[in-house]
C-alpha cells in the first residue's frame, strides 16, 4: 500500500491506522500548495482535487476519501478490530466516520483551515462548533472511545481535534472531549504517528 | 423501521432505497423550521441537531447519517443490490458515499440552502462547484450509474442534483451530469419517491 499524506491533514488518521494495526505502507509526501508529491510528481494527476489521503491498494486500486480508506485498511486486519465485526455495532461506525467527515471535518474545520476561504465563511463555521461539539462531548461522557473500543473514528476524530490547537476552538469548553483527546493522545501507535507527522511539520514551516 | 423525513431534503435519498427495495417503513415528517414532528412531538428529543433523516430500526436503534441509514436499508434486502456485495466495489460505494456527504452535501449545498448562512459562506460554497462537479461529471461520463449498477449513492446523488433547480447551478454546465439526473429520475422507484415528496413539499409551500 501507498498512502499519499501531508504532515497533521487528515490523511494522519490512515497513519494511526496503519500504525495500530501493524500494517507496513510507504508513505508519499504531498505538498499541498504546489501540489507536487516529494518526488517532483503532479499530485493532481492522482486525485484531481488534489486532497489527501489517496491510498493505493496493492491491487493498484486508487482511493480517495477518509471514510473509505479508513475502512479498508482497517478490514485488511480483522484481528486489529480497527472497525467491530459485529452488524449493528459496524452501522454505528459507519455513522461516526460520515458525522466526523461531514459535520466536523467539512462544516466545522474546512473553512478554518483552508487559505481560499473567506471571513464570512469562517464565522459560519465557527457558528456551528458548538451543537456539533457538544454532540460529541455529550455521547462521550466519560466514554473511552466513539464505540466500544478503538477504532479507526478514533483515529479521525483525534486528528481533527489536534488542529484546534491551531484554529481554536479552547477544548477546555468541552470537558469530556478535551480528556479523550488526551487518553487518545496516550496511545502507543496513535501518539507515535502523531508525533512523526508534528516532527515533520515543523521541520517543514522552520524551513520555509 | 420510522424513517423521519422532510419533503425534499436529503432524507429522500432513504425514501428512494425504500422503494427501490421493496421494503415497508412508516415515515414520519418534520418541520424543520419548528424541528416539530407531524404529531406535534419534539424532534430535538430524537435527533440533537435536528437533521434529517433519522432511521428509527425495528430493533429499536436510532441512527443519524445518510451515509449510515443508506447502507444499513439497501443491506437489509441484499437482493435488490443497492450495496455491491463484492468487496472492492464495497469499498467503492463508501468512497462515493463520503464524498457525497461531504464534498458535495456539506461543502458545496449545506451553506446554499441553510437560512442561517451568510453572503461569504455562500460565495465560499458556491467557489467550490467546478472542481467537484466535473469531478462528478468526468467519472460518469455516460456511465448509467456512479458504481456498476443503480446503489444508494446513485439515491443520494439524486437528490442532491434536485437541489440545483433552486440553488443553482445549471446542470447544463455538465452534460453528463444533467443526463445522469434525467436518467435516474425516469427510474420508477425513484422517480415515485421524488413525485410524492415534491407533491408534499409544493402542498406545503402553498399553504404557507
Amino acid at each position: 500500500m501507498e498512502l499519499y499524506f501531508s504532515p497533521l491533514a487528515c490523511s494522519l488518521a490512515t497513519r494511526i491506522a496503519l500504525y495500530e494495526s501493524d500494517q507496513p505502507a510507504r508513505f508519499t509526501r504531498v505538498d499541498l500548495s504546489t501540489k507536487k508529491t516529494e518526488d517532483g510528481g503532479d499530485y493532481l494527476a492522482i486525485n484531481p482535487l488534489g486532497q489527501v489521503p489517496v491510498l493505493e491498494t496493492d491491487e493498484g486500486d486508487v482511493l480517495y476519501e477518509n471514510g473509505a480508506i479508513l475502512q479498508y485498511v482497517a478490514e485488511r486486519q480483522p484481528d486489529a478490530e480497527l472497525v467491530p465485526r459485529d452488524g449493528r455495532a459496524r452501522t454505528r461506525l459507519q455513522q461516526w466516520l460520515s458525522f466526523l467527515g461531514s459535520e466536523i471535518h467539512k462544516v466545522v474545520f474546512a473553512p478554518l483551515v483552508d487559505a481560499t476561504s473567506n471571513d464570512g465563511a469562517r464565522d459560519y463555521a465557527r457558528s456551528k462548533i458548538p451543537s456539533r461539539f457538544s454532540r460529541l462531548a455529550q455521547h462521550l461522557g466519560d466514554r473511552e472511545f466513539l464505540l466500544d473500543g478503538f477504532t479507526v473514528a478514533d483515529a479521525y476524530l483525534t486528528t481533527m481535534l489536534n488542529w484546534t490547537a491551531l484554529t481554536g476552538p479552547d477544548l477546555g469548553d468541552w470537558p469530556a472531549l478535551k480528556a479523550y483527546h488526551q487518553r487518545q493522545l496516550a496511545r502507543p501507535g496513535l501518539g507515535r504517528a502523531v508525533s512523526e507527522e508534528r516532527a515533520l511539520y515543523f521541520a517543514e514551516a522552520k524551513r520555509s
